[in-house]
């Protein structure tokens, strides 16, 4: 059985690979518009391609040392391991913004002729970072554990490969996009006085290159993370609660799910076609529901014919349920009623919109805490910690259908800034607007769900963590453990000061480009002279590249440190306390952001003063407050709590086997 | 020599009373200055009368009827010593705040004559708060014991009592102060266009009552609490450990700290006596350093009468040394260097202001960690369990002196206002300006004390807990163990949020009384009518203890939801997630909020644009966006974690024995 798991796994990941193709082609055959709205998409491209080469070049000298490390205290197929891993994950990351990034005018150029043929591209554009990210994990998950022979140690060295890519693409990639965003705003909008997204300012590009980076390339890679890790975890605890039946069906889980999401495309394309006049939110959420829907009854069989009870069915339905309503609840807060009543506090000024906020993100921490909370319990009582690990895979089973949808939200934000920028008629604007609107509310549930994956999976990998390093109790009555739970609730916290001042400081270099641009280059501003976008995007790299190194080794190390000072246990401590807070930290932050961002929004729609009021101007600081809180701390906490929990798992066995 | 013990601690309180009085007496000898003066500090006295009374009223009912629950479910004598804990707070609070409302004028008039005799009014005026809150509760924590004949559960009642007023105390008076101040700044500085500190606002007084509730009695009741709770814990564990010589150390440490306090009062006073032209900060530091040296050498020679070697010595040492250094952390974060670049990004602008101070407050939470965590483990290795309470037991042991530096500031603060006011002329403002400075600093100071000192009580709390419910391991590698730490990691956010919309909303009820009396009250803008003072102060008061509810029901309920529908173990769990997130929030709140405060003040000197500037509006919206956290929320949250701690450790046993 355990055989044709495996290749039915790699199957599948091939199938699906297929399938990307066939959506790549069917949208690169698209015409990608008028020469200027090529243009647009070119010089975002190429800014895309600059900025992930350049992150390639660090990227790759810290896989190599790595690898060799792992080569030298564990052995060359772990290291090859860990290579796969990564570079599996920067292919997937690499292919699907490469195609977002193709997909953006040729959005906006269907969009002159009808909605349907828009939605359509974007929608596809977004299909291909979910198959691809889905497609590679699931088959290179599953050949090597097939080449392993079931040993679940080298599957460890891929889940660290595709945790490190993770680091990169969402603190790198998050400290880059609001670096060129704060850049871009304060230079053009402030001081040379020219409009948002204007092709004259250097750093525009780098702004909307930002947008891929941030939330295409860097929440695929973090998702791609908790694919890998899940189902890792899943498979080794089930190998230990129920031998090799248990370490395969993880992968018969993932395996239905990515089947079915391509069913779900393919259905979400159909709908499209056959309905007059669509709409958007409709088209994707049936999609999402039908992929869903399908899977709860195939994984019931599969549960009936693997344990002969449906247990395991229901516990994968549990989590697919919570993911949802974390969606759900997250939605709630930054776009209905809390959202409204944030925005009402604007015309008393700054101040209280801010203390609001912080106060709104605070408080949507309750439900979602509630619901992981419910998961894990029930889970845990019907299956134990193999349980929760496979509630984990269950939330993320038909990550290829939502991973399509949270991709599809930039390309439509893209495409509505083409159109703008290629001075199209106000219809096109108009029905790209459409698009976006729901893009914003897909992107919040998104978030939402991305950290709701990443708590879980945290979880299963504390549980697989436990299991390598043979410890049956973690003590919370050991001082060790105590302490460490409090250091581990600590980093969190530091980890976000550090990425925020990280922000701040590459803000300030592409601040200074930006001025040098503007003095050094003749003819810039009258339109005469094209600026220097690459460099302007070079320089945010290596600025995000070099501020990211700090938090990233505090992510490395702190384990190990731990473990010296304080034994293995207490590293278990620290895990359960990064968690804890960082859960806490990631929703707040995201929240918070999110509500500021769609407050503003609200405003703009002419509510509590409407634009250019001092309602208005209380926003945009909210707003800006909120930016590097929702799209660089926030996000990269989610990193944090995995990379911490998957390196404990690598290192930690091999420095017990070194010095005990 | 339990008997001894018990004596000794009941008449070293009496002492430290006795001493009282004479402080009491030395303050009111001196003149309260010019008619003027005197009516400002009448008002204030009446305003805080008036705030207290109305506290006391749903206090009192409050509990009643807890003290018949626990009647009905434990003990009269349970009920009894719960009475007795909460009437001591309480008395301290109430005797303690009206002294600080009397020395604030005397403290303005000794500043005419010469700046010596305005320091030793205001210190004696804080001494007075420092002496009756250890001495209280010293007295009542031996005399229940002794009365009880070392029965250590009815202890935990009166550390209850404590903790409810804490609550009533430091959420209510957060609460009040921080409403009080926004809705006399919104009507009065803004609307109606009156200074600030104005008599003609109604809500002026309430702002000034605020600060004596909020920093004087607020700090009181919570520093009471951790006396309590610490000395409490210490001894239950204690008597375990070494059975009746464990039990009564702590109140050896406890009293022998007492009278050194007394020691290091009578040398501050001897000492400005005997100094020309002195210097505030040094003569506070001298004191408090004298009284922590002697205290060591006595605690060193208690240990080895005692237990026969150094071990407890060094640990109480190792807590006085860690709670001057957490204060020493603090004062760099919120009045050093961090300060200084953080009023740089002033000139950008209120979100990098703001931005970078939530960074900086994140950042601040390293080294206190760091350093209770050094605490925790050599404490715990010395001593066990025992240890960690004994160093919390020895951070606390000189609260006496430690207190009466922090209640000294608002007392200064306040005679600065009283100056200005009664129009004396500037040199006398430019001495109580001396004063109030060094005020600042050890406020800051203060609260990383109190934050600090909660941890470690809380710490304490936490190990009686196991011991009083039979728990002798708390694993994390339980799924409810590990849902409840998540749970109790999320309550702290919860809570604050709480607490920070109750402040908004009691700050909007505040705007409509004083937009009311503005109205309706004839002549009150020229001066020919005197405004309501006390209906604003009841309708903040009011406001406060009604939102002050829900936060409340959140501590004290938790915990027995948690333990029916998950265990007793989960107890723990949660427990511990709490005091994780709790103290980390607490810290970065506080920083972030005490560093925005001195960035306005330093902007305010004339740096980086100076009074009026944009840097200097910035600068108002961090510190707006501030108090609420600095003063409100995070001071709450130490309440919160220890409350719920002393909450689970009465109730829970009882659960236990009526449900299992």
């Amino acid at each position: 059985m355990g055989f044709i798991s495996q290749v039915i796994s790699v199957i599948c990941g091939l199938i699906g690979l297929i399938f990307t193709v066939f959506l790549v082609f069917n949208i690169l055959e698209k015409s990608p518009g008028n020469e200027r709205m090529q243009k647009l998409s070119k010089i975002i491209q190429v800014g895309a391609r600059s900025f992930l080469f350049s992150e390639y070049r660090i990227l790759f000298v810290v896989i190599f040392l790595f690898a060799g490390f792992l080569w030298l205290v564990s052995s060359y197929q772990m290291a090859l391991s860990f290579i796969l891993g990564s570079a599996f994950s920067v292919l997937s990351g690499f292919l699907g913004m490469s195609i977002a990034t193709r997909a953006n005018a040729r959005t906006t150029n269907a969009a002159i002729s009808n909605l349907n043929d828009a939605l359509t591209v974007s929608f596809n554009g977004g299909a291909v970072m979910g198959m691809i990210v889905t497609s590679l994990g699931l088959m290179g998950l599953g050949g090597i554990f097939f080449l392993g022979n079931g040993n679940t140690e080298l599957m460890s060295g891929y889940a660290m490969g595709a945790s490190f890519v993770a680091l990169f693409a969402r603190v790198g990639g998050g400290i880059f996009t609001k670096a060129a965003d704060v850049g871009a705003d304060l230079v053009g909008k402030v001081e040379a006085n020219i409009p948002e997204d204007d092709p004259r300012n250097p750093a525009v590009i780098a702004d909307n290159v930002g947008d891929n980076v941030g939330d295409v390339a860097g929440m695929g890679a973090d998702l791609y993370e908790s694919y890998v890790g899940s189902i890792f975890s899943a498979s080794v605890l089930g190998s230990i609660a129920f031998s090799f039946k248990g370490a395969l069906f993880p992968f018969f889980v993932a395996s239905s799910g990515l089947i079915l999401s391509i069913f779900g495309i393919i259905f979400v394309n159909y709908y499209i076609k056959k309905t007059k006049e669509v709409e958007p939110e409709k088209a994707l959420h049936f999609g999402t529901y039908l992929t869903s829907f399908l899977q709860a009854i195939v994984v019931f069989f599969l549960s009936k014919i693997v344990f002969g009870n449906f247990y395991s069915g229901l516990i994968v339905i549990m989590g697919m349920v919570v993911g949802i309503l974390i969606g759900v609840v997250t939605e709630y807060y930054t776009a209905k009623k809390p959202v409204t009543e944030l925005a009402k506090s604007a015309p008393s000024g700054s101040a209280p919109l801010i203390i609001n906020g912080l106060a709104l993100g605070m408080e949507s921490t309750l439900f979602p805490i509630l619901l992981i909370g419910t998961a894990i319990i029930l889970s845990f009582y019907l299956y134990g910690l193999f349980g929760i690990a496979i509630a984990a895979v269950g939330m993320l089973s038909t990550l290829g259908m939502s991973l399509s949808i949270d991709a599809y939200g930039p390309i439509a934000d893209n495409a509505g800034g083409i159109a703008e920028m290629a001075h199209l008629e106000p219809y096109v604007r108009e029905r790209t607007d459409k698009l976006d609107a729901v893009g914003n509310t897909t992107a919040a549930m998104g978030k939402g769900f991305a950290i709701g994956s990443a708590a879980l999976t945290a979880l299963a990998l504390f549980a697989s963590y436990l299991q390598v390093t043979n410890i049956s109790i973690v003590d919370l009555n050991d001082a060790n453990v105590f302490t460490a739970l409090l250091i581990g609730a600590m980093l969190p916290f530091l980890f976000s000061s550090m990425v925020m001042k990280a922000v701040g400081n590459a803000a300030n270099l592409m601040v200074e480009e930006v001025r040098r641009q503007f003095k050094e280059i003749v003819g810039l501003m009258e339109g005469k002279a094209d600026p220097d976008y690459g460099k302007c995007v070079k320089i945010a790299t290596n600025g995000a590249l070099k501020y990211m190194i700090l938090p990233s080794l505090v992510a490395v190390i702190a384990p190990m440190i731990v473990y010296f000072l304080l034994g293995k246990q207490a590293v278990a401590g620290m895990l359960a306390g990064t968690t804890g807070s960082g859960v806490m930290l990631a929703i707040f932050m995201a929240n918070s952001g999110g509500a500021w961002d769609n407050a503003k929004k609200l405003i703009e729609t002419g509510k509590y003063g409407g634009k250019g009021s001092l309602a208005h101007k209380a926003s945009v600081v909210g707003d800006t407050v909120g930016d590097p809180l929702k799209d660089t701390a926030g996000p990269s906490i989610n990193i944090l709590i995995k990379l911490m929990s998957i390196v404990s798992i690598v290192i930690i066995p091999i420095l017990i086997r070194i010095f005990e």
